[in-house]
């Protein structure tokens, strides 16, 4: 099974920004985290990072017939990119939406998400966890 | 006439996207498509895409002196990009909107246009032959 | 003291843009003024300019540790854009928001600015002057 | 292929209203134009106009088992007119609505369209020719 | 005791339109069923129908020290017409509203009856049986 | 000059309707008191009735190049009828709203009125005489 | 057929509260006119009333494979009970809701149903009678 | 003069939850509080609490022709329950609403009171003196 | 370390509501995973069910300096229930909000929820494992 | 008869301002247009202006048991003072409400008046004549 | 202690105004009420009033150092005046709010105050008491 | 040139009210750099304080054909006065509104501006130097 996990704009600074909302732990942490929780279960796995909403556009175009599944934390895009659900409506991939924090808990503008106008299953408030849950999901959402 | 058309976002995936929408006829035939018709028109055509809402903007500002006319398919970024409409309005090239479906009968954030608040014309609901109206239009309101 | 200026989608085309709002002055006059007056109150100055939202992140992103203050006109993106307001919260630097003319006497989608929610101080109106007025108050912010 | 094309009203009076939004042309000519299009498209048709309500019910009625499709202006009626949709969902007859120029861009109470709600297609801002392209999209559909 | 029962637009369809909702039985049917029921209950009924809202107003007027009560479906104007609730005040004879089908479960716009703010009493969603309902209701209201 | 008095729905039924709210008079006594103050004032006036809105739109449209003035008591359809807006916009006529109680102290949805859209005065709650005050308006405006 | 009538809180209290609204009837003359009813209607009918919204829950529940039909008077619950629609969707047993006045007609609280949700048909404003009519149109259901 | 006061969900926590909004003083002491106080202007008082919504209710209705009147603090049932002010309408005894804290100054969902809408008086604010203050309401609402 | 498990109205019918929703596994089978995985993490663990809103108030005052910490899955009561609320602030135990499917994907008013007012984390859309989630998150909790 | 006539702030200032809504005639103008039509009617009239709300409500005060009708024109202030509306219920002198022109037509904030709310009759975009028309007003009142 | 009573518009027509609202008594007696209280109480009381924002305002500043609380019934201004709100801030001593009726029954405009956004503490509903009541309030609050 | 100066309502609490809003420096010495400003700018300047609107309304009249510019901080006044805004227009006299601190920062209910409709510029969140700027601005103004 090939998953493409996908981060958005201002995920490369973790551990600069607010560690109060998201730990010390840095992008290349998680990074690595999603590899060997990957590994474990046999998931053939690539990470992406942009901060550009057209190269995720494009990064999920080109997941077309090559991954079997998609984790996608857009972090700010996730509230305000139609072009992203287009993507994804588009590939018509299976897909988890992924967010460190309880974006429910966080402003206002941060509760709408137009990635969950496709995504099969969201996972919120469980920090780095949350993306094992999401390949986890994708496995069994495979086996169905 | 020189005439620039631009399509935005997913665009390019025409043909994968929601067949029943869109139709199964795929992105390289619709530019086959609008070439075609500028000829009849004996007008200078250039078809671009990009899924990045900056490419976009700068691929407006380019158009400054060197197009006549514009003929704008914003796709997603139709309903969240002021930056689009600022461009256009920096520019003041004649443009039409088109989209190929009738985005006022799909989802309630689809309904609104920033790229309306400048065109002075939009298509909407005619598939390929909206470019070919589009086109049309042009001519007509420069023979004003 | 180390300022980046950052400038955001279309105010490359100043000068070229409705002209009875923004004044007949060019973007590269605009920079001119920015260093002169950077250069009278000692500031080590960097002006930039893009029209993509990503490339506005990625800038803030790399100011961190290397600038002492960041003067924003996000232009467009300042009431689009979730992203730039969390690239600001990641690098925490001080910044000051500027708009050329009045944003609040214009439409209605104008109003909001998600800049204004990280920025400890907005200036708006006064064309030029308003960048000049922005290097002073972040010198004063300096100074407590 | 029978067609009945249907007028609401004050359509009588173009020529004389507003001709900055309608033109000058007269009520006369536009059935004569709707006449010659339809004698090019094979089309038996029929043009009807009344300022009543309950009258543009009834000849909806009397459509029944006796025309294939219905091109409908109902002009102000479009807006206030739950009788009018009632009545063509009564008949089923397969039906374009017609309106010469955008409503969309007119005022607020024109924006609602109870005539939409029914109609399986609409064409607004071709003055005439929208009729035409009306006749054209009933070909398409009974060819389906 | 003489009642005039009063049906609006598109009751006349009657059994062609929406057999799911109104079932298959004809105008004519209903016309029979009121009559019978009325001379049952020892009624002198008048049953008439209209499309046009101006004769359904003038149809009420007339009705002024001619009849002791009133049955009114005004159908699709239930929702649209002051003037059919106008006309009710004026002549001031008891009336109960009746509607085929239970209109709180259609759509949103025909949750509102104009009729409701005159009628004693509303009976909605028991098909034909609605009207000996109704006539009933008139009988009680008589004797208080 | 000569003067067309259009008086809508229900106002034929005066003297029957709400005693409390119109007083005792009745139609007939209105008509009759209209056509003496417009002597009085050397008006040439004709006074019609009718609760039909299309039978009110075409007797607008037929006042066109006949009737210098309107003065229009749309009753139940000033609230309702963008047809009888639309047919005042077309003939262009002058026009004067005349309602003989304060329509702004009745219900909620008596307080919006198409026809002051076109209307360039509007007079209410002054009974008969509000006929005699649009008459004298109609002179003023002529005069200018 | 079985059928178990449940009453909601207060309405033990028939004959005490709001004579002008209720009647003056008691409690137990409903009990004892539904039995009668049912008698007549060879329905076996068992009628409880709990002024605890968990209790109403609970007999839902316990309703499960021992009635054929449900009559609900869930009275003050009606409008804030999410837990009795959920029992109603747990055991899914044909459902009818009674209310003795029409609450359309009351405080605008009184207006939103959560039975209605489920419920396959709502009388009200027929005082006891409702519930016999209730009775019924459960057999009509059965006999489906 | 009997009264009978009435203390809704959590009250019997006082002492444990939130000392300060509430103070440290126990439920034990309310109780004895009120019934000193009575004592003192030889009211027959007696104070009952409970959590259940139905317990309410029903405790409301026994108090029909026991008690001359109600002090109830109905806590978080205040802003939810009908019936509990269908309760109090179906008994009529003169009733004083009593609220330790003054809820117009926390939550918005605290806002609103449906035993407002029967309560002849609301006393909020005043601790543990607001059940002897709405004692002497009763007393002086007795002697009118 | 001591938890208290408190399911809401209607839980008891699983396996019968809904099995497209809720799947077929029956309450007693919740129960058993339930004490299974907290065995496992030893946890000593007591689960509890009600329909009755007053009881669970009852239940979460009780656990007060019984318990460490509660799970607490309130079902309807989670959209409506204010006095929970306010229990679980009485006693101020660590809370766990748990849903067996993702509310926010079904009915507008199963959006709100005031249990996460309190809790300090809220899983939803697991099924039964969201319990065994919920344990860990609170030994992890207790660990802080 | 004795009448005070009240003007609001910057009456005073007619003839300077805006001669396009008020026209060129000054305040000394209308006071003395205002003594004469009294003298004509027999009133004894008294004229006051103030740009002081509390002035004005002082002025209403004490025209108590001195006047026998007010006309006020509160301008600016009709708009927003709770203060004058509760001055003209604490006195009960029979008032008239004037205004220059018809604010119905202007911005959105002069739509509301707390005028109105005790006026018995409103008169406004009849200029100077307004308050002629007033006074005759309180005569008929007066005489009622 | 020293405090000062400050009394709004309209408070001086006590007795003159809706003796069914506010009962006869007259402010003179108000004046005599709390002086008495203030006496028993051991406070150095004075009380004024005025009709004029500006004069309540300038009370309030020259306060400031002079009194030890002020107990504020600003009646209209309550609702409307933001100017008293920031002269509280101002001179910041602890103010009790007061009004003779309870506002929250009376018309929606005076449910909100600006005056309770400062006070401590507010009183409503108590008539003349509530006056001895917001004295005895300062004196527990000075205590603190 | 001739310039006035207004500050509204507490402004001269400057130094007492809020010192971490507004600073230290008081009102004595606000007018102390107005008019050192005004002298270096060659302005003859008169800065005038009134805490009621009346006198703010009366010192705009009285500006007429005397000032040649006006500089406004309405403090709270400006969210609240249509009468103000009337005299501005009334005089027509060019102003600068101008506020301490960043009222759009502040609550809610500060956001509306009535002065701003008239103001030609507004300046805030510069503390004293907003007065200077002002001054700058009126002469550039006059300029043009």
């Amino acid at each position: 099974m090939k998953v493409l996990v996908i981060n958005g704009p201002n995920l490369n600074m973790l551990g600069v920004r607010n560690p109060k909302v998201y730990g010390t732990a840095t992008y290349a942490e998680l990074v690595d985290y999603i590899e060997r929780k990957a590994k474990d279960l046999c998931i053939d796995v690539r990470v992406i990072q942009s901060n550009s909403e057209g190269d995720l556009v494009t990064a999920i175009q080109q997941a077309y017939k090559v991954y079997d599944g998609i984790v996608l934390n857009a972090a700010a895009y996730t509230h305000t990119s139609v072009a992203i659900l287009d993507a994804l409506e588009a590939v018509s991939i299976p897909t988890v939406e992924v967010h460190l924090s309880d974006i429910a808990r966080r402003e206002e503008f941060r509760h709408h998400s137009f990635v969950s106008l496709y995504a099969f299953k969201t996972i919120k408030g469980f920090g780095f966890e949350g993306y094992a849950m999401a390949l986890e999901e994708l496995i069994k959402h495979n086996n169905l």
